[in-house]
């Protein structure tokens, strides 16, 4: 698809930005955020126009214990409800479910009954049948449904269109591409976009992007995805998700030209709590070991036991890799 | 131009890489780098087929006390020599000179009696006279000569063609794309190559690409300018460079496919040397002061004075840019 000058200096209205802080920046500190730093955020997000707020995994209290994880694991309608209080016309409410690691049919009650707006299903590719009886459970409930299939840049691309037009022939909403390991280049991306659509368009289904920033590209993928027509974006406040990090909401906001995004308050809450947070300990961003993940397409989790050990011989972790010991 | 998925897997042997750490670096540092460190550097560079390495500005010992500033800051021969020593077949050696801060009369010899194989020229456009002066000067020296016009992003396109005219016409070797506020989309950056080179490709020159990391797109700029025919790329160890840095070199040979370059030899660097040099306070990265400037098309200096001072206020200093303070 060819861009064009005119998408940088005007605004698409069908995109929507989806901040991901609480949900993907929980895998960095286990979901701790105090209610205070939550109810900012959804605040921030209101002011700064961002469309849909992401609280948390609903993950399976039965496989899970709920006295290993903060809140936003298990992400109840009534921790919402507490958070959102009073606040009115803020953000939709979206939560994410795991295929295999949740109990949907006793966990999400009907839309009329939930904060709860739009419920994203993540899934790898072979699990996509499981996926599908989530979504059509979840639309048969009322609510925005997402598919989000992940480490799609380690599949071949007739798996891919397979998968995809199972997930495109169901009630889904919209179809997420999900760099999870960091690993793709923009003009791989525009690649991917145009297989996406290529299989799910006659379906009349959205395209959104979830990217890492292993090779500090979560942000140029997400622009390149723009360029592309893909309406729905993910990004998180400085940042802040597993390993590298996610597309930064201070840069997408500055990029996008839509006035209804001011990005002023994506500073402003950086300014006044995640600078906070960042103080206790808590650790993301693109340092060399999740480079080296990126680089070689792996999953992040050697390089977060890496980060946790507070190593810095990359040189040794990427041999290692290497040779895969 | 249209981007082939083979550029992804293959190579352009014409690519060259520069190392710019020292010098871009040096802006951080006031150029305080120990020999052993330098020395070091270049043969990281030579095992990881580095092309070139910049060793520094070749700045006026008038009008800069030799007192205040590493070496550098000046790099004579005399130093360049010292660091080489008895190491064969290095990386080619450039070092830069701006227009109106150095005295290439005196201080440019003969390039069969200097270790300095390409100068870099760099200008501001209205200073582009008297940068093909200082451009034909050290073209009749022998040196291989780059012109580096700054601040492009600012510029109106009718003033930059004509401009690149004059400097295409000239005996410079490499005209290079320098976006000196970090404030260049990849989509724009590849309509500048467009412009560049419908400009400068009848004089046969070849373009470069100067990246800096403020808004996190100087890896996704510099590959976007592969992908349009680039060939001289300039990057640093961990990104090093003044405010927010520049393109890392660990990204771009992990990017780059030619079995030359190895970055195995960048992580080693940066694991025996640059860990150690963090910890001594130097300070660079694309914090969100940098991505502030960026967005808003500005030089780095109020940023870099905001970093100094330890602020992490960033939605002060947001407003106070906007609003002109």
């Amino acid at each position: 698809m060819e861009k064009e000058i005119r998408q940088l200096i005007g605004y698409r209205k069908k995109i929507k930005v989806l901040d991901a802080t609480i949900r993907d920046g929980g895998l960095v500190n286990n979901f701790a955020f105090d209610d205070e730093f939550v109810r900012a955020l959804y605040l921030a997000n209101k002011k700064a126009g961002v469309d849909y707020m992401e609280f948390g995994y609903r993950a399976s209290k039965e496989l899970f214990d709920v006295k290993d994880y903060g809140p936003w694991k298990f992400s109840e309608d009534e921790d919402i409800r507490r958070i959102i209080g009073d606040i009115q016309d803020g953000p939709k409410v979206s939560i994410m479910i795991d295929v295999g690691r949740c109990d949907f049919e006793t966990d999400i009650v009907d839309k009329a009954d939930s904060p709860v707006d739009m419920v994203r299903v993540a899934c790898y590719l072979h699990q996509i049948p499981s996926a599908i009886e989530m979504i059509e459970y979840c639309k048969d409930k009322g609510y925005e449904v997402c598919c989000n299939i992940m480490a799609v840049s380690t599949l071949q691309e007739g798996e891919l269109r397979e998968g995809l037009e199972m997930v495109a022939s169901s009630g889904v909403d919209v179809i997420y591409i999900v760099d999870s390991y960091g690993s793709i280049y923009p003009e791989e991306m525009a690649r991917l976009v145009d297989l996406y659509r290529s299989v799910v368009g006659e379906h009349g289904k959205e395209l959104g992007i979830h990217a890492h920033n292993n090779q500090q590209l979560a942000f140029a993928n997400t622009i390149e995805c723009v360029g592309d027509g893909v309406n729905y974006l993910d990004a998180t406040y400085n940042g802040m998700g597993r390993g590298a990090g996610n597309c930064a909401m201070e840069l997408l906001l500055g990029f996008l030209k839509n006035p209804k995004y001011k990005e002023y308050q994506v500073f402003k809450f950086v300014q006044d709590y995640m600078v906070q947070l960042k103080k206790t300990g808590v650790v993301w961003g693109p340092d060399l070991q999740y480079i080296i993940t990126g680089l070689l397409e792996q999953h992040p989790r050697s390089a977060i036991a890496f980060t946790k050990e507070g190593r810095t011989d990359y040189a040794n972790f990427y041999r290692d890799i290497l040779l895969g010991e």
